[in-house]
């Protein structure tokens, strides 16, 4: 596996996230040494739709995706649905995209891109209910388990968390991506 | 009030519908008179996120719009999150625009009409966490109590019902209107 020593990475989410969509790939990029740091709309600890407690390190407002090597946007409805709605979220996402830096996203996590404007002529996949709010977005959707594109990794369900990890580690370890842009 | 004696309006759910905007709008077009039927992808009984149980008694997939003079979908997130993965709840809605009838949406039910095609040019509000997916399947999004736009009446959250009920008894009570169209 790629070596990720002193990378660092973000995971936005806020309550109602998929469990596993945050502990998975946060367990995998740390393994892979980088430094993992949850961000989010609320302070204090946030927790998933099966009870999982992350304590935020970072409230959304005060995170620029400078201080970032990449972002992990991990799904479950009602996160995606609420994540989207903050202005903060949205720009800190945004910008991202605008620095050329990697970005994974999966299941109902992708919703927040359409909101951040970043989806035009890009390739991704999601769970199955955002296909025709990414393709309005712009994107060319696909049923696939994990897509990748210039930066840009996305995965469908918990069920493609092992090939969504492995891409997310190996895009991070590759650094910036041209094509991803905002 | 006006009445709707002899009318029949579907309302079309699953589990996770967003208890008041079924019971409210149900009841108001029951007490105006009309027959009110549940339509879902499930069968038996679906429940509402805060634990309210309705009797499901046609199956998307057996339902018509032509047995019915107008249709309300209630949201709540999972919900409408849901309803839009089923093709024949999608097609079932899509009916009502090609025959121009009444419909009513609140919250996170107008989900599926981006799926149903049907938004192109037309003015619509939603819990606020839809406006980029409606705005992206071509409607105009407002932030306003209640709008109706030739048939079809749009409102938030449950905050909006009594304004929403009394605009989709109206519209069910004036019939087709030609605008309303797929």
């Amino acid at each position: 596996m790629a070596d990720l020593t002193g990378k660092k990475v973000a995971f936005l989410a806020t309550n109602g996230f998929e469990d596993s969509e945050l502990t998975s790939p946060w367990g995998a990029v740390t393994d892979a040494g980088a430094q993992a740091t949850l961000v989010s709309p609320e302070s204090g600890t946030i927790t998933g739709k099966k009870g999982h407690e992350a304590t935020v390190e970072v409230s959304s407002a005060e995170a620029t995706a400078a201080d970032f090597d990449g972002l992990v946007l991990p799904g479950g409805v009602a996160n995606g649905d609420h994540l989207r709605m903050d202005a903060a979220s949205v720009a800190f996402v945004k910008d991202f995209f605008a620095q050329h830096k990697p970005v994974g996203v999966i299941c109902h996590g992708g919703w927040i891109l359409t909101d951040a404007d970043v989806l035009k002529g890009r390739t991704i996949t999601s769970y199955p209910s955002l296909r025709t709010d990414l393709t309005n977005a712009g994107a060319s959707w696909v049923d696939e388990e994990v897509v990748v594109d210039a930066g840009l990794v996305s995965s469908r369900t918990p069920d493609d968390l092992p090939a969504f990890n492995a891409k997310v580690v190996e895009e991070l370890a590759e650094g910036k991506h041209a094509e991803q842009t905002a």
